[in-house]
């Protein structure tokens, strides 16, 4: 028997199934939600229950959405000529709040990853070769991770993509904004040093 | 209009009000849960959205109960002539974590806090005295934080308490167990050379 009441433990178990939320942090969290009044545990509790069934892939590029096309491809004045293809809708978003890229997107959904036995096949390309058929697509800039995967699925995107006759881009590499060349590492700086670019 | 669907940036937003959790996390969280089967999603936000009513106040000490008496307080094995007095339930968790402690406790839900307007009439010990009157208590141990406030709150009990008779006793301060004398702060070392012990 422990001090420990059976619906407190099952939250903690089911919070502690976040990433990065430990046993301790996840016990803190419950025991704020029990600090606050009910109406915050209630609206919280109704919106983890519902995501799934008020958020869908949207029917052009893949990212979430509440209706059959997301935000982003509704929008009117995006750049229709630009795809920008990512690996995962986190880094849509991530492109997003930077504010720079007034296109639309292409969500990949997975990255090559030979070793994990991800190979083309789980990744298909035909709705992606298919929008630049169809859309009058000019660039499509590939923004999968500096990763070896992705790498590789840049490789593969433009390997597929090039006998359309499209544009194929690769978002550059080299030392982040901010980053001491000191704490950088070497292929990072390397690749820095190879793109090097007239000032 | 955002690349962000209204459900998704609700439901960021409601964790974000947890503590600990910036806008950044929280989507971090938001995109894992919408990563799990749906299943996940709808035990984690039932478990959330119930806890309030699955959870009171245990009517002897104060402790998180899914029943009127907390698992402490119906443990038979527990030592019912020794009280151990916390400010907050997850004090008692904590003690409890530990292991070594076989009484039983009164959770005070609060510390005095005079700058803050936190007087002895929002801390009642009207239940503390009742439980040691009635229930042969021999000891009481007052395990409030080493802070200001649970000093305090540390002192006002024990003056409350000394006329029944009862033994009040506190918990040690001192170096903390593998506590780095150099990183160890004045009053800390103060009080672990006051309170040596012979070896």
């Amino acid at each position: 028997m422990s001090a420990r009441d059976e619906p407190i433990a099952e939250l903690v178990g089911l919070l502690a199934r976040l990433p990065g939320i430990g046993e301790r942090t996840a016990t803190r969290l419950a025991f704020h939600i029990l600090g606050e009044e009910p109406g915050y545990a209630e609206a919280l509790g109704a919106a983890i229950g519902a995501i799934h069934h008020r958020v869908r892939r949207c029917e052009v590029c893949g990212n979430y959405a509440s209706e059959a096309r997301c935000a982003v491809c509704q929008d009117p004045r995006r750049d229709a000529t630009v795809l920008c293809a990512v690996g995962r809708v986190p880094d849509l978003w991530a492109i997003e709040r930077s504010g720079t890229f007034r296109g639309r997107y292409h969500v990949l959904h997975g990255l090559l990853a030979p070793l994990e036995g991800v190979g083309p096949e789980q990744i298909p390309l035909d709705g992606l070769v298919k929008r630049v058929k169809d859309e009058g697509i000019g660039e499509v800039i590939v923004a999968t991770p500096l990763s070896v995967e992705g790498e590789a699925t840049a490789l593969y995107v433009a390997e597929v993509l090039h006998p359309l006759g499209v544009q194929v881009s690769r978002i550059a590499s080299g030392v982040p904004h901010g980053g001491e060349l000191e704490y950088t590492d070497q292929v990072t700086l390397a690749r820095a040093l190879q793109a090097r670019h007239k000032i």
